[in-house]
């Protein structure tokens, strides 16, 4: 089993800025001691979505919302409520992310950014990848060297309208 | 022949930021009118690794200097002079980036940055996934909707240590 | 019917940059499940501002406040009481803004700001559109490549007097 | 004729923001005094889209570069030489904009930009208006209160992708 | 009568950047539906300075404090309590503004600073105009093409001292 | 005569933040030692007008061109052909100002911004002062206590449009 | 007596930035109406250090809190609880300072900084002047021109050391 | 003799910061191997007045021009053309100061800003102690401790006026 | 006994960033008067590490849980349910950091940041010192000159992969 | 040999932030293909202060200009020359680091600095560790782990005044 941190649960001053649905679901899932991973497969949904639906910058459908309150024992009506509008993302980290774990993606983006628009322009023209139509990805493999943290993003291309 | 954006120049406000040795090579590549596939094949490395060391985001062994130096029609000796230090990283973008295709890139650092921290924590403990031990690469898939770009990320998991 | 996101609410931790009028006008809204085209029909003016009102951007005329309070079963003299004063705009939106939709509006004034201006001032002289005098609406179109968002801006245009 | 502000030029101090292209683009249309509009008709593109071009915002076709060389007597290969490579977009608005008629539509965006966010939310559910797959055009219009600009933005609905 | 855009009073999100006692005069104010032109002639003061003095943004002296008890209804030892300390001033306005009417005059700082300056320094020499010794009034004036605002500073003029 | 400060120049540092046309105005207003004042009885115009069209923040018209050529023995067609532009505002001053003078001015909109929002509210109803249909002045007065800089800003009061 | 101004209180939007103590100190120094002067000489400290004691700038030896108990009428182990620790300072000042009096002390920092340090390094050769082992003094001169405030610092000489 | 640290001069990064005055005036304040104390006493001015001039943060007199043209040697005519101006202040340093010796300036007043303010009310009311009628001096102190440098400010103090 | 500050305790204003376990855990620690010293020896961890923990910069093990709170005198179950996570790191110190004990340090990054590179560099080759695999101690040496802190820190060095 | 890294050469988008005499030391050094380890045991000092030396962080005693032009074969005259001012520290290092390396030792401020100050305040009393009266080292380790970079920094300690 690829457990091996213990369940993820949010940090006090985290909290007022997050919705309340976030509240909720963190709440039931430490009280339930349940992995993204573990609610991932009985959602039927990519891990880091589960993760992201959680933080609230991502957005769970009617059925997600049925099989969640099943899943940790949330009422189903209170779910529907708390989470039905369209996310306001984006609230969550400060940028620059001071978390260093999350400041390392950043770091990626601010050494690479000019190499991958280099290598995506010329392998796709004048465009941008899409972080809306994009999924993703987290996956550990371990060698002898020791472990590894492997994650995959994968974003439409879309091409520049010519007007 | 994956090439279709043309071959990747460097924009004249951007030289400003740039060192000597990125100046050099960007002349010489666009005089040759090499993709960054097409060099990135001849020298044995990634294609992103290849545009970092471009962009000053990389360091390259004399080796990479000698094949350079022949890909590319530039003298050896004034090539390993302006390559000889440790690259002084990190000053190429603006952050929070103003390029539309590197902004996407921080867009999802900034809305899954927490759900990858929490992925992570869960799949490995406390710790944080290096962007130093650390390799990337970018592709491209097309299906019936289109052209997608897949930047995959792998990085050594590094524990805190206890002290 | 053009109504497919759901009912547009308000996430919390956005409330504390709220007046007291946004979120008796929220709860209410979500409380009889009306979007803002619903309302706006039955107040007579443009869906975006209601939008606006509802976030306090945006003035309610006496005749507002008697038909919204109708529309949404609140009490008359309470709503006049909470929309008495002049809106004090514009402290909502993080700027840069981060949440992904908000931000694209953004990035099209960063990107085509001086391209816009060179185009007025050709068009109309030394002078700006105003933001006061102005009005906007939203509209969607479809055809074969999938829906679109169509945004128009109308200002009164504004020369610089001569002193 | 809707010829009244003058050949839009380029200020001094902004010429370091701007590639080698646009002084040349720039310097040849100072030269020939012609409009925007008069250059987009002989182009067959839209107004907006060539000032974007001018200031390096949006990308020259083939086709572009050589009616361009046609219309503003410019060498040929020296501005596709120039116009090589995608756009390095975005850096030239300073953010938040100083220039009174940017910052106008800076504005719309601070004040109005939760309004078109949930309006937008209503009627396409949780997605983006594209800025990339995206046209905007400029008009004036006049009436007896005088002129009005009026700016039209139309992008591609991107709903999110669910993972 | 001058008056028509009704009782100025104070938003929500405001109140976390006032005074007790800012919050205790508003709310008298908008009791009363008193605007600040009729309480500056009974009070004897400027209306900004009288609106100032609600914002905490000007000093109340003894005088003033017995007289805005008796106009407002509010217990005069509560209101010597609650004003008695010298004001902390500058912390309501976020700079540069939201609020576009005050981003307006930002804005006349903005691009005016330096014309200012010059024509100041040339009339009076090397210094500044007090902002401390300095008064201000607020004058509406009415022709044929609408309704115009008129804003007068004045400020004693101070010379750098040699030393 | 009201000349006490000697005839404004520019310093050297500011010197990349003017356009060409500033450069060639203050120089030759240096030469001929003339003072804000002289020039703009000349032209017809306000001092501060003046200054603004020195600084590159107000635009002139063909015939200020013609008139400010022949005041300050400059070419016409080198004054024309630098002026041709409509002007790119509003780089000028840092914000927060430095400079001490424009400072008081940015401290007034600080701490009298809300005070100013809130009678021009009652006295105008919604809407803002325009800094665009706008001119002011500055004025010295002298009493027993000094002397006394008054500055006069005068806009049109724009309502919000309801839409 | 040198009391003019009243006695300093804590304006409230600034108490959400203080200590416990804090506030203990200054209500009980609003209920005693005592002035820092008339604290610091009970005290044997000097007037700022004391005021720097009330806003938690500044530490009370074991002998302090006895006398301050008695002075301020406060139970002496509570006290002696709330200013056990070591103070945490500098959160209190918003920089640049948003408060007249404060923001003319960041002034001459902008104004005279240089002007200080190559002043100091004439004197004394490279180093500080430290701010830790320093004292500072605030008095009032008066003579025909009117009120004057002198602010003495002095602060022990650290050269750098050699390594 | 009080001169250790050598003769101040400028450092070159700093140099695009400085207008053309400052740099005559260092350059032959170099030459000249000249402290500030040395041409402050021939020139009757204070010793960081003089540093202030050199700096470009304060305004020489005709006489100090003459003074000065002989003390240094260089040609009046040039140094009067140089200094004609009233100076463009504040430019200088970074905020909040990277220089470790000015940082402790910035310091004080972050920690201490809120005690000056507290006496200062309590000695003279509600004002300011102005930065303009304003003069300073440094002073070197030995004792058995070492070395302790003592800045001394004097401002006039400006009551708020009431209107 | 190295015992000369008192018990470090938390700030008022400070509990707003902090975990629910930090408050818990220092509350502790004040009433049992025991330093981070005696805590450490009793864990069998470094003085710093057991204060990162009780900031929640670092993460407890189930063995420290245990021993914490028996040292402590807190429930187990509660402590444990409070330190489940992994800690949020980074949130707690403003940047530029504002106090002035930790300012010190990160002037020690500003002035000596390149020197470490270059020195590290030259030692290593290209890479970074880790973060991570880090650890860190405090000590105090006394000599005639008086006391001295020595802080030494410790990490993996990393080189960067070759991709 | 501890010699790994090639010799430390300078970035040229660096050059613009440094002083004249850092420029003359970098080319010098390269040319003779020197390390800081070499320049320091010939200079006897630590290489850390050599680099410091360097980048212009640092002074130089009339004793290291001589043997600095001895040993890199600079004209004495020269470098003492440029060399002559005290260092205007600080400039070099944007501030957060966008250098991977100096980054590091930034975080270790951000999530150890109130851990540092616990610690310190506790052993120490109330004061700060000098960052003036300080040096520092840089040490290599090798275990069966790999390499491992030890920074040791050493300051005075500054227990604040009492006044």
């Amino acid at each position: 089993m690829s457990f091996s941190g213990g369940v993820a649960t949010v940090d006090t001053p985290l909290l007022s800025h997050l919705s309340q649905s976030s509240v909720t679901l963190f709440q039931a899932k430490a009280q339930k001691q349940l992995t993204f991973e573990a609610i991932a497969q009985r959602l039927g949904r990519s891990e880091v979505a589960v993760a992201a639906l959680f933080y609230g910058q991502a957005q769970a459908s009617t059925e997600d919302i049925k099989k969640l309150s099943s899943i940790l024992g949330i009422d189903e009506a209170q779910l529907a409520w708390q989470l039905q509008g369209c996310p306001d993302r984006g609230r969550l980290v400060d940028m620059p992310p001071k978390e260093p774990l999350i400041y390392r993606l950043y770091e990626i983006v601010q050494n690479y950014g000019y190499a991958y628009k280099a290598v995506l322009n010329e392998k796709f023209g004048d465009g941008i990848m899409s972080a809306i139509s994009f999924s993703t990805k987290v996956e550990k493999e371990t060698d002898d060297k020791g472990d590894w943290a492997v994650i995959t993003m994968r974003g439409k291309w879309l091409p520049y309208s010519r007007f």
